[in-house]
């Protein structure tokens, strides 16, 4: 069996378990909530990777806990990670029309019920935390703080403004690593550190975790902008050259593609760097790290 | 002293102490984060009654306890409630240009800094909650949870769905009542029995002030269709009439002025009697039910 492989079926196997998770975590509704929930669930299982609860759950193994203690949390993430998408795709902000190859979620319920979607489901992931009670307490506000401070604006919030004021100006290294780091590293390390939190890893194990995170989080961001210069539109669901076209801040627009392919690399040294202290139960997150930058989608 | 002057002053006191403990919450911020945390202070600073805080400060002492314990729940409901008003305003959803005599967020900030703004205040209020150290932890994920179940689909997000779907169609008593009940009352009954949690109250007590704050919730939110009629505009600071003229279902064109005056008063007795068991510490609380149906703005 290659590492590919093995990692392949992981990413499938806790890929699984999510979608189980989330389903059970927003359920269909009746009567007047029924509108919104359907338009919250549209855009929760339209297809997306689960990257950040499969981070998480990864997170909670790799301090020797068990993952399911995670789960919640993983939840928690993948909601605030899809409110960002229905919210960054509405007309007054990047007015895009198709997401993973389907309507975006204005576009088939309406702006109104689109925004209220992703309030909804911003909203949930709390509901979710505050629901939580297989973990102590305290573990639990620590999540509520880690979570929520990465979806404010110290972190996708302000990354969103970053990105919305800075379209069609000339990209500087500064502001393309203030967005990146805020609108996608900050959430992606708030996956790794909730995780550590949730498995009952020691302060020295989700700091490193939330390292981590931080560094793979900013991997992400810069082989995603590559992507959209180099990727296959059919692999990706969406047409290349996008970022270009619309004037947007880039890694390789403000440094070239080759210095954001040394950039990616070394982020992924520095994320290995900081497992260095963890045993082979870290192996899926070594593994995810090295994906991140070699995936084609 | 007349017990209407020593509202008045209550108010008043308090008001300051909420605008004192809003002010540390959210401060204005330097970086790439400014601009949304200015748009976020906007509206958060734009006068009001500040009437979710002072009921959870209220609960707090009901239930003998400080009322600064529940300063950060307080100001976590505020920037709940002007997160909803924000959104509530967009070109959207009720396209609205002024709200307290002045331009709304986005009229000031454009749509797409209003949006985020609304998002920040939203998570800002479980930045605040996560940031609370000064309670016990398993109260403060009660709170989160409590909190966080009165914004979401079953609460505020879901009134405000049936508000959109309800508008220019005839007004049934049923419709109306699933509107206010979530998109008022249940942040407010979230307010009072957050405070009275915040206050170490017992669950018979919590349970008491969660209804009162449900009968005075929906009381109030009657009280504001009816001053929406017969109101002095000067006084409210907006033109009367609007409900109307937007076609919104509301409990007058429901079931008429005077039955809808009966309702309030009724339901101000309900939240009378759910006060049964407390002591004149509680006063305030009654006192605010009286007030809610009587006041002119």
């Amino acid at each position: 069996m290659t590492p590919d492989f093995e990692l392949k079926q992981y990413l499938e196997e806790r890929r699984r378990l999510v979608e189980e998770a989330l389903q059970t975590a927003l359920t269909e509704q009746d009567g007047p909530e029924a509108r919104v929930v359907e338009a919250m669930r549209y855009s929760l299982f339209a297809g997306g990777k689960r990257l950040r609860p499969i981070l998480c759950l990864a997170a909670a193994e790799a301090v020797g806990g068990d993952s399911q203690s995670a789960m919640l949390a993983a939840c928690s993430l993948e909601m605030i990670h899809t409110y960002s998408l229905i919210h960054d795709d509405l007309p007054a902000m990047d007015d895009d029309d198709l997401r993973r190859g389907v309507p975006t979620n204005h576009k088939v319920f309406g702006e109104a019920i689109a925004i209220l979607a992703g309030d909804g489901l911003l909203t949930e992931a709390f509901v979710l935390l505050g629901n939580d009670n297989a973990l102590p307490p305290k573990h639990t506000v620590k999540l509520v703080q880690v979570i929520a401070k990465a979806a404010s604006y110290r972190g996708m919030v302000g990354g969103q403004v970053v990105d919305m004021l800075s379209q069609n100006k000339p990209a500087d290294l500064e502001t393309v690593q203030q967005m990146h780091s805020r609108k996608t590293a900050a959430l992606i390390s708030a996956a790794t550190e909730a995780g550590a939190l949730a498995g009952n890893g020691t302060e020295a194990q989700v700091d490193a975790l939330a390292r981590y995170g931080r560094a793979i989080g900013l991997a992400f961001q810069i082989a995603d902008d590559i992507l959209d210069i180099e990727g296959d539109a059919a692999l990706l669901g969406k047409s290349t050259g996008a970022d270009e076209a619309r004037g947007k801040v880039t890694y390789p627009a403000a440094v070239g593609l080759e210095r954001s392919r040394e950039a990616a690399r070394d982020l992924v040294d520095d994320a290995l760097a900081a497992l260095e202290e963890f045993d082979a139960k870290a192996d899926p997150l070594r593994a995810l790290a090295r994906y991140i930058v070699t995936r084609k989608k």
